[in-house]
């Protein structure tokens, strides 16, 4: 898949997941993006602590996955990026706006797979019939 | 796969590719772990020097396979995590736990591969009849 | 795909897919790695900026993929790498050369990929008919 420069990353997979009805998928990418609000989950308040890095950055990895939450299509997904001394930042991406490229591989999975709140860790988690 | 809090993660990846006998696989993920013990190999001495990072951090990038070493199903991977500061940290990962979510893929190659010690690295390399 | 001490990461892709006329693929891998030639682009400049750093790395993500540019097969990976405290660095990547180890998959696609000059953003981007 090729994003192109204003798109934001994690709402186009999910819209091209609802397009095209894939209800799971693997997810891996590259390129430059600006502007990501990105986070870390604290266990301990189960909520996520954000932050939004303003600039432009290079995309090192993106790696996650598009699953179904509470009906809709949902990119889950975790970044590297660089900044121009080559030093790296990252965390959950909530989400950020392509740059200069965006180019990104999605691996539809066989079935759908759904979220389902786990009150113990705060977050919808997957939902297999035997976790693999 | 979905890790569960407290999962060793390649632990968990040998156990499955043990009852599943997948003798090869690439995997890729990411989640939230606890003190991960990582390390970077000195060709010099031949051997790693190991660190145990204590605390939480999100995992941002797990890439590495399984394949067969001295007859055991034996998880190669290398992560990047980041701390609550958004700084990432990585090497060679010995092993860690899961803590909130553990979200992984194992694509399974069509034959085992196994490694066999090369004296000159001092590492176990793939044995592969061309290297591809 | 294993690599061996002193090839160049990109170069070794690019002749493996010229070999085996691959005209799109997906790239990941592990490893360890010295003398890392990175950049990052710039926007206004549309240009990269350069930078090598002398020594040895373990490589903790390279992500990337393999297309047709000007009628040649072409290489386009960033990386992560981290050094011996364990801090990590990471950008496009133009070439290192592996030093202990090199894992890789590369995952052809089912049709070549082209790039094409992009005046807007100064870079070949991907020919495809809808961008995904």
């Amino acid at each position: 898949m090729s994003l192109a420069k204003g798109n934001l990353i994690n709402k186009t997979f999910e819209a091209y997941a609802e397009s095209n009805e894939i209800g799971s998928a693997w997810l891996s990418g590259i390129g430059a993006l600006k502007d990501p609000e990105i986070g870390y989950y604290s266990l301990k308040k189960k909520s996520y602590n954000h932050k939004i890095f303003s600039g432009d950055y290079e995309l090192l990895s993106l790696c996650g996955n598009i699953t179904i939450k509470e009906g809709k299509y949902f990119s889950h997904t975790h970044i590297t990026f660089s900044d121009t001394n080559y030093q790296v930042f990252g965390g959950h991406l909530f989400d950020a706006k392509i740059t200069a490229a965006g180019e990104f591989i999605m691996i539809p999975g066989n079935k759908n797979i759904n979220r389902k709140m786990n009150l113990n860790i705060g977050l919808p988690l997957w939902c297999l019939e035997n976790r693999f």
